[in-house]
């Protein structure tokens, strides 16, 4: 069949945009032949890209299809964004014109897919001979039509040239279609690349990052709380000191509240006064002094060098090191006598200090995002975050990415990921719901969520539902924190240990990121009268706490993370599904993991009193694709007890002392 | 503020596409600031126009936020896409960061629409301001960074210029802070353009049509079996005999069977025998002879003179012609004389006839829509649309669009109605699901569904559904026909009056657009046997028929027609629910105007018995948005009873001798 478009090579379909709307939609007979619709999984029409873990099969569905009654053929393209080069896997036909194909992204960073597709010419012929055959019609004419198209067929390559041609001569010689049927041949033509009509989708984007962006247990430290000495400023020393309890619990990242120099300016005082007395040291969220910036440490916590070494000292624990990244600058950090110009003047000449009218932050300024010089301000704030990946760090916490320009974030992740493209960002933005979710997309790793303030069986499954359904669950990865250094929850400001415990473990099992703030292993609870805040919050000053206080809920958090460990199904979020349990004090979810080969169960009490009541599993299966069952046998990962399931359920009890139950499922 | 983007002036959400990836993503500071998300309605991210009729608001909705909690504000632009000129309307902030805004496009057209999201710097000022006077903090360094917002102002036109100066000046002098808080300044100022980060979201296109696109009650008719004396061949002098008794009963669109002249080369015989006997008319899909093409009428019927007169006379009747437009030709169509080109030859020099191996259509060919000359193959095509619209046509139905290139399509009805935008085109694709989305998402008005074979309640409440979701919803609309020449489903062929009844009924009050083929009002229904296809068909001969033979429901139909025309609700489908009733014999539903002055409830059976029911009307509301109400009051709308509901609900009894209950529905 002949084709005049075959010279037009590839046609793409186009997408509208502002000088290429509708109005320029395909319009000659060489446009577009195929529709390839509802690519899945997609944001956003491909403006965002999906978030997958390297080394795993990226599973691709879209709806191909062109007029008639034609034999189609699909290939899903894929390359590493700095690759010219495209790779190839077949698509097959799954059913109702929608197609699939997968393929594997072997390392974290970002990547492009499309679908190809085309008129598989020689299968078209074939079949319309073969129908024509079985219904005894002459089919003499359709032989010679096979001829004719393998005559126009010119593979690139030797081996299935030859075979066509001699087809093609033989064909003319002895006119036998059997020749033109043969497998051999259909092989060769199978590797050639005569597809005049192929479309190509438009392109869509990945992110592949490594298996900590996906889960991971984080242990939030101040650094300067971690000494002994009360009155003392702690050090990386300090912090060191501390690295193998934290690992023995089964953390994988110890996260850093900000480690530079903090500003006197302005400096608060004892929570959050105004004034700071002689020997405050300060909020370490007003970075910059004379000692430094951004690429700074504070004088009182060591050195550069001593933080390399914690830095390594946790990797020997199998842990890593987060850091918080906050673009805010005390008014005596170096850019503001450097960079006046990224500061924005008042009508009197002075900088104005950061504030949400009319709450106010005096000891701290922002840059002006908006000022004239604003790209070489964006080059200086990525140029922070390569300082300290070259320091081995590669996960930070960004802190209030809401106030900062998207177009920002985006373009200094992508930038930081093109030279380290195992850099993980989680995004600290406790705000609307739209502006989280805007975030994720331009490429944080993960989000801190409203998981804080989500107390009931309710509320907890309707917004776990939100999240790890589609869209969300290809680009918004969770990660709970019962606590953070600003949100002590009122929930937990009664300080009863069942609840500690309970709200560690709905972070834990829920989400597989999650973590917790130092303190809320010792049940700290205490509260600012009126306000979700600690009182004498270590923000403002320094503490030291006996990390071993009697009440402390450290073997709780120890099997928890040990039984993550253990259970890759806890290792991810969005293979999540509800359980019908028969008592709104109780939540029961089934986990499975990524390849099906594991899978847990959860039951997990939100009262300070027994409870009991039925977990359903109804109709659930677990295991891999072809051969998925019903739950039958459940083992509680704790005592190691067996239960076989009646009814597809079992009648359970559980006690607040351990207001969790957790099983490994079998079919 | 001073942002130097400003220079740039409108920047625009890029979508990716082949050429222009995410890897182009913005990434320097001038980016659009803005996202602006989830636009809706919206067909395929755009790529497809959403479907209106002129004249009635469209809503707009969508996502639009940035960073930080300045004040936005957004517009609505739109004009039609001849129009250089862009309209303006506002949008409001709904809540969540989703806002609304409306526009009405006056005439059927293609559209574009867009979304603006800007600063209000002004606003943004005016709020610090208060915010920080209300809690008595020092407002003196605000009130001069207002100043110096209203100096960076440079109102276009003469009126806001002079307040804006007149209030600077003013303030110059006193610093009296009220001067800039001034209501008339604050409206000089939202007639300023002063928007340096101004984005604009990618353009959606729109296409309004008219009325008759969304509703309209179709009549097929053969227009060589509208003769009286049996054995000689109908005219359009018959069809006009014929136009005041289809009025009566209510139909708004005559639509006819091709009417062009029929070739001899294989004509059909009799239920599409291999070889006709003499006198044996042909199919009329056989188009094309010696007397013409797809632009001439078959000499039998009359002259184009005749036709333009039964044009009048419809439109006299308040009924259009729709005409039916096949691409197929006779191979005695002129067009295989004058352009061979349009032809693919066979080995042996012939040319194919149309099949669908092992099924063959001796009796035409098919021009090829790859050949090299495709251009002029399509023009022609198009030169025959705009043909008959000279002659008074805007309504086509397209024969079997799904084997025909979609680019051919979308550019030849954006062609047609760049002439004509009145025209409408309904798809006759009876072919899988995503083909016929497909298809109503490049243009076609309206399209053929699965309805022929939803024949029990719970098939056809899924069916509506899904066809009155969004986004199926904004550009499919569905056009209802128990039967077809070519389709005679089971269903019917027991010749059931009640079933006949049921059948029209469904049709014409779920969907505002259906149609019967001539003979359904007189319940003709002998298949060929083991079929679903009508023997003895008029495709084959010429038939006379007695259209007012005893047994038919001509007035069951016409009631149907009127009942329609007097409650909007029923001219239109997507306002559909489906109301619980408890007896799977019996389907209800709920359907409100477009306006919501006017709602309808129906009660439709499918059993050939009386059927006892509650017909439950829950919660539904009726009404404009801000005043809805519960039904409580029902008008069966054929005997003109009143009922009032109990609990919501009402006990009724549909007799097959009249299958459908009807009532108006009051608050």
């Amino acid at each position: 069949m002949k084709n005049h478009g075959c010279e037009r090579g590839i046609r793409g379909v186009r997408h509208p945009s502002l000088q290429d709307g509708w109005d320029l939609a395909p319009n000659d007979p060489t446009g577009p032949r195929f529709r390839i619709e509802d690519i899945y999984p997609c944001v956003d029409c491909g403006r965002y890209p999906i978030k997958r873990i390297a080394g795993e099969s990226v599973e691709i569905w879209a709806d191909i299809f062109r007029e008639g009654h034609d034999v189609l053929a699909a290939a899903l393209i894929w390359r590493n964004e700095s690759s010219p080069d495209w790779l190839r896997e077949p698509m097959t036909l799954f059913g109702n014109d929608r197609w699939h194909g997968r393929f594997t992204p072997p390392e974290p960073g970002r990547y492009v897919f499309a679908i190809e597709a085309w008129t598989d010419q020689y299968a078209t012929w074939r079949k319309e001979y073969l129908l024509k055959q079985e219904a005894g019609q002459d089919v003499s004419l359709v032989a010679r039509e096979g001829h004719e198209l393998i005559l126009d067929l010119t593979p690139q390559t030797r081996e299935p040239r030859l075979v066509v041609e001699a087809a093609a001569r033989k064909f003319a010689e002895t006119e036998d279609a059997a020749v033109l049927l043969d497998e051999v041949l259909a092989a060769a033509i199978e590797k050639t690349d005569n597809r005049p009509d192929l479309t190509r989708s438009h392109l869509m984007p990945l992110l592949a990052e490594r298996e900590r962006a996906r889960a991971g247990a984080w242990y939030e430290m101040i650094p300067r709380s971690q000494g002994r000495i009360p009155g003392k400023h702690g050090t990386f020393q300090d912090c060191i000191a501390r690295v193998p309890e934290i690992a023995d619990l089964g953390f994988d990242v110890l996260y850093f509240t900000p480690i530079h120099p903090i500003g006197h300016t302005n400096r608060k005082g004892k929570n959050n006064s105004l004034r700071a007395e002689p020997g405050d040291p300060g909020s370490f969220y007003a970075m910059g002094s004379e000692a430094g910036g951004h690429d700074a440490v504070h004088p009182e916590l060591g050195t550069l060098d001593d933080f390399r070494r914690l830095v390594d000292v946790c990797r020997q624990h199998n842990m890593e090191i987060a850091l918080d990244f906050a673009v805010q600058c005390s008014p005596d950090h170096p850019w503001l006598k450097e960079h006046p110009e990224w500061f924005k003047t008042r009508p009197d000449g002075s900088i104005k200090y950061a504030e949400n009218p009319p709450k106010k932050y005096e000891d701290i300024v922002n840059p002006d995002f908006t000022c004239a010089d604003g790209i070489a301000l964006w080059a200086s704030l990525r140029d922070v975050i390569l300082f300290w990946c070259k320091q081995g760090v590669r996960i930070f916490r960004v802190d209030n990415p809401h106030t900062k320009p998207f177009p920002f974030w985006e373009w200094l992740m992508r930038e930081v990921r093109t030279h380290y493209p195992d850099a993980i960002f989680l995004s600290e933005a406790f705000t609307r719901p739209k502006v989280m979710k805007a975030l994720a997309k331009i490429g944080f790793s993960q989000s801190y969520t409203y998981f804080t303030w989500r107390t009931t069986k309710h509320e907890l499954q309707e917004y776990l539902s939100e999240i790890t359904s589609h869209p969300e669950r290809d680009y918004f990865r969770p990660n709970f924190f019962p606590t953070t250094p600003d949100i002590l929850p009122i929930e937990l400001q009664a300080g009863e240990t069942w609840k500690f415990k309970s709200r560690a473990a709905l972070a834990a099992l829920l989400s597989s990121n999650y973590g917790i703030y130092n303190g809320f292993e010792l049940i700290e609870h205490e509260p600012l009268p009126g306000r979700e805040e600690y009182i004498n919050s270590d923000k403002y000053e320094i503490k030291v706490r006996d990390w071993n206080k009697p009440g402390n809920i450290k073997d709780f958090l120890k099997r928890l993370n040990t039984i993550r460990r253990q259970n890759p199904a806890l290792l991810q979020t969005s293979g999540l599904r509800f359980l019908q349990v028969d008592n709104d004090n109780v939540t029961g979810f089934l986990k499975e993991s990524v390849h099906k080969d594991n899978a847990v169960a959860c039951a997990i009490s939100f009262a300070g009193y027994p409870q009991e009541f039925w977990l359903h599993f109804g109709a659930e299966q677990i295991g891999p694709e072809k051969e998925q069952h019903g739950v039958r046998l459940i083992e509680n990962l704790v005592t190691g007890e067996r239960h076989m399931l009646e009814w597809g359920g079992i009648r359970l009890r559980i006690d607040p002392s351990d207001p969790v139950l957790i099983f490994r499922c079998y079919p």
